[in-house]
């Protein structure tokens, strides 16, 4: 283990996995895969930006460690993010010769599409093939990393053709994040401060303690954000691996947020901003309901302003924003559920959310 | 319980669900239904000719049980077997209105096609819907009613597409069978003969005793064949659910009946049949090995024959179809394993074998 490098496991039974984080970790791709039980091949999934950026280096790493591997490489970008991407992907695979196997390994190289949907070729390919996760942006790092949630997006929504299916590892490099607009890491940082405030108090501290150098990608106070995110992620998912009870929680800031994303159309505003309002709502509508103070969501708003993520948005039509919600996913029978805080650092799930409650707090993002 | 019919329970832990066989089930869905927590409506997914045959009966019990339901269909036949359909029943899925959400029940109606394609469908759309199961061939009762393996087919093999999802239910109603063409029912007893031969010989006896019953599709007999078939499988899948052991005993004539299906091409053999040649082949493979009288070998042929299955087939390549097994997908680095009797009623796992004993078991079904 490199000297500041972190490793977090996920502890889901035989599906038992390890998160590590730390800096130039894409170097030990090879030595990591070598590592693997029986695995006599590598298929790399990537997409066009991040494969010129870094599958040079994961090849040359699989290559010193004598792997045999190959590329398949898509069209970077959301709207790729689809289930023809994912039909063309396994023509690539299974054109490969000789044909792949159970002995074959997908690593998936890149932000939340290559990951998801690389994720879901693994978890659909001769019934499920085992996969590496490389995630090379802060929201793939400290979200799809942990959870196995593989998906593709479909014209009626983002998100809801997929599997679960877990990694067997996850390698990340923060060195990676250099390379991200500054916009994406960003978008991450919006999960970051999620976490903080539905599980860990002291996480929102050591963000705020650390905008310039998280801003500034500085790699051990990167390597501690990511870990620490992790755990926390981690922590939620092993108590709930199939999102029935306390994964809902990771859903604050998400209903709303996904609401928004909808009305102002996908890759108008990226996921993390659109959580980053979702969650200004959401803390409104607890400080309505006198679930925490008014100081406390002012606390979180500024932190996501120091962070560079903003908290107001004009031209939402409330009504048009509950009708959306009404269409979740994640909706049972019609019925809106939310996740609230009930404290900096806890929060529970709510199933008497109001029309009028959820109005008003989406109308007091546009002031 | 109607009277004659038997409950199989299949006992994966919290995916634990029951098989139900007997004469009229399908009248029962709607209670059936209507027993399952949490469902606010129901999506039947079917083929085109088992659609006409039953889907208003099905349509019945559920309207009766005052069920809102919707039909999904999708052209009968393997060669629509594929992603695109998949793709095409997403697509009609998440237009209806309401949209669907995790309250949403799939109802798969029909043979292996709706089964393993439905299943795929149910077990990819919002990440994972429940679904129940209505079989309605013999070898999806047997077969494809216990397991969890869903999928598709792509033009590089049979089933390369799939996820393991395990139904929550299954409703085995052994009328649907009157309407079986015969061959498709012998193909099912292909299987039938296979669970015997690696686990019961007592209902090899059982089978020689009851041909004719067998044949004319005596409701009492078949509810007694399916049960058993069913509960043979049951315990295997439950001893090894991901398939990395004791399943691969189910295998027992696949290997080189995979091969004769690709060879011969899809559609030109049934599955049921082609298996059946790949029993009578791995028989003689164990044979030649020692390890089964040839009397116990000449049993399992005449009983195949009795049942109406082919046991000699002429123009096959013993060269191609080793070339074809190795190339399997549940191949692991090019080593081809066989599943072989070590006697009436068991079986073994192989990993030594030559090409030699393949090719001279191939070449004796042709003469």
């Amino acid at each position: 283990m490199a000297p500041g490098e972190q490793t977090i496991p996920v502890d889901l039974g035989e599906r038992r996995y390890d998160v590590r984080v730390g800096a130039g970790l894409l170097t030990s791709l090879g030595p990591t895969v070598a590592a693997i039980d029986d695995v006599t091949r590598v298929v790399v999934i990537s997409e066009t930006t991040v494969a010129e950026l870094y599958a040079q280096q994961a090849a040359e790493s699989l290559e010193s460690a004598g792997l045999s591997h190959e590329r398949i490489i898509f069209p970077a970008g959301e709207a790729h993010k689809t289930l023809a991407t994912v039909s063309q992907v396994l023509d690539e695979l299974f054109a490969l010769a000789p044909p792949i196997d159970r002995s074959s390994l997908i690593v998936t190289l890149g932000g939340g599409v290559p990951g998801d949907l690389g994720g879901l070729v693994a978890a659909t390919a001769l019934r499920g093939l085992r996969f590496l996760q490389c995630p090379t942006t802060l929201l793939a790092d400290v979200d799809a990393s942990v959870g196995g949630k593989t998906g593709v997006d479909h014209p009626a929504g983002k998100n809801l053709i997929g599997a679960f299916h877990q990694p067997i590892g996850v390698l990340i490099d923060v060195e990676t994040l250099r390379t991200l607009p500054a916009a994406e890491l960003v978008g991450g940082l919006g999960e970051c401060v999620k976490h903080a405030v539905i599980r860990d108090a002291p996480l929102l501290e050591f963000i705020e303690d650390h905008v310039d150098d998280i801003l500034s990608v500085r790699a051990d106070v990167m390597v501690e954000l990511i870990a620490r995110n992790v755990e926390i992620k981690a922590a939620v998912v092993v108590a709930d691996e199939r999102e029935a009870g306390e994964r809902a929680h990771l859903n604050f800031g998400h209903t709303i947020g996904h609401a928004i994303e909808a009305f102002v159309g996908y890759g108008e505003v990226s996921h993390g901003q659109a959580v980053a309002f979702g969650m200004v709502a959401a803390c409104r509508i607890a400080v309505d309901r006198g679930l925490i103070e008014a100081e406390a969501a002012e606390r979180v708003e500024e932190v996501l302003l120091r962070l560079g993520l903003a908290t107001r948005i004009d031209g939402l039509d409330p009504n048009e924003i509950w009708r959306i919600m009404q269409h979740d996913k994640k909706t049972r029978g019609g019925q809106v559920r939310m996740v609230l805080p009930v404290m900096l650092g806890a929060a529970a799930v709510f199933d008497d959310i109001t029309p009028h409650a959820v109005q008003e707090a989406v109308a007091q993002l546009g002031t």
